[in-house]
């Protein structure tokens, strides 16, 4: 029987991704919404978590996709309330609530999925596989992407705790994490601040435990750029696309279809059927780590 | 029979803390120091942690006093030969290096004791019984020093990575997450950065969890401020003097003698004993949340 889910924070990524893969999933039946000043046809829809709760159809989860800032509170009344939380990433604003949630979530005996959804691209799991059998000497991320059309009018993503160009970043941090087998710290950073805003448009990271570098830019004009390249001595192994893309060995690979949002649902549905949580802070650590080591440089205002 | 123990980075706080220390410990024979460009009188003397452990006395401890930059490698190569390891505040540049370093011990079999100086400060421990039995309402952490007093010539203290006023500031961090019950949050921070220096000089926190702020400053002249105020419904506690007095429901503590460092040592033995490490991340991470949401304001350049 399907889970009974509510979805909170309708914006830009509900509407692209959380929509169509829970239209399509048999684990979740969406009976909910809550958002400020958006609502979804054909669902119950409320202002606020709390209204939902309160007066809304029973849930037995709910989808946190509101923005960072205000996203602790929302699970802290999820979780005393007993529902099982999926948390878009990044989990929280900073890494102490992170390590909060999991112990209320432990606490209350419900399921917490801090979810990464780029974890879920087509060709993660096997570069994972691939990976976890060779000799891994280095690797280099490119995550290059345009602000002003992946993020139209997000003024929270420039704001204190919005992270700037690590909310596209800590996807790639996320994969990272994921498929290299070994540990990963931040070493140094260099973070590029628009002179008009409190989040960097820009970031260049150097890594160590396990060699490595990664660029991110939200400035990045014509082709954009997600790719994480991992140097092995049986050759390289590279991941472009977002991670929907495996190459091996020099072997260009085709591009799968993308299905990141299905396998987020899917493992949340397996986390709550086995009464297990999946919180890893590490993506959001490296982040930490980079601001707290970052060298500032300020940089021209940058204007949508 | 007392342990041998080698120590590194011969600085300001070695000479002023340590060495005072371990003079009168009776579980530590300090028997060889490492450092780029000092020496301690009577000891065996090196450049370096390796030529310490590849030349020197017999150690079966370290104690890791260089800055926080440097430490991690030292960390580890002291760890892979089969040192037990003290780390001064902080245990690490970063968050991940320390969850690398925690790995690296649990591992090699080696206690890995990341100390905070003032949790043995004189009030602390008593502050800690009082308040677990108390229900706290909320507190309000001072802490202000004149940086040029304190901080003379430390060059990487403002380079990134240095943490600037949190070098002093994590200090009361560590005592409020030692003495308070109950999880800490950081929800906002403020931070003043001269405009010549990669750190702060200055910062203003806000908690949640327990309700809370933290006032860091670096340019008080005048008396030096080093007090956590917890408010209770029974009646407010209050440490004063970097914890080393405890005012408890009005009545005016007095300052006890210091003897952080001897406690320090005294419980990194007690730790080899049992086999056991002791590297609490919480005041590093709640710094790594004050930059990572951290609202950045330019003032004037700083000049010693």
């Amino acid at each position: 029987m399907a889970l009974r889910l509510g979805i909170v924070g309708v914006g830009k990524i509900v509407r692209d991704q959380h929509l169509p893969a829970l239209a399509a999933s048999g684990d979740f039946d969406l009976v909910a919404a809550a958002s400020r000043n958006a609502t979804v046809e054909g669902l119950a829809n409320f202002k606020t978590l709390e209204a939902l709760l309160a007066e809304g159809p029973e849930v037995d989860a709910v989808a946190l996709c509101m923005p960072p800032q205000v996203r602790f509170a929302a699970a802290m009344t999820a979780i005393a309330a007993g529902k099982h939380v999926l948390l878009e990433k990044p989990p929280g604003a900073g890494l102490s609530e992170v390590a909060i949630l999991n112990e209320a979530a432990e606490a209350a005996g419900v399921t917490l999925f801090a979810s990464w959804h780029s974890r879920h691209a087509a060709g993660v799991a096997e570069a994972r596989r691939l990976l976890a059998e060779r000799r891994v000497t280095g690797f280099a991320i490119a995550w290059k992407e345009d602000v002003r059309r992946w993020h139209p009018g997000q003024a929270w993503i420039w704001e204190p705790g919005g992270l700037g160009v690590f909310d596209s970043g800590i996807n790639a941090l996320s994969i990272a994490t994921e498929i290299l087998p070994g540990p990963l710290m931040l070493r140094a950073s260099r973070l590029l601040f628009p002179a008009n805003r409190h989040a960097p448009i820009a970031a260049e990271l150097t890594f160590g435990g396990i060699p490595g570098t990664a660029v991110f830019d939200w400035r990045q004009t014509g082709p954009q750029i997600w790719d994480v390249a991992v140097e092995t001595e049986e050759g390289p192994v590279l991941l472009t696309r977002g991670g929907s893309c495996l190459s091996v060995d020099g072997k260009l690979g085709e591009a799968m279809p993308d299905r990141e949002y299905a396998g987020l649902y899917a493992h949340f549905a397996v986390l709550i059927a086995r009464n297990e949580s999946d919180a890893d802070p590490r993506p959001l650590r490296l982040v930490a780590d980079a601001f707290l080591l970052g060298e500032r440089i300020e940089i021209d205002s940058f204007n949508e």
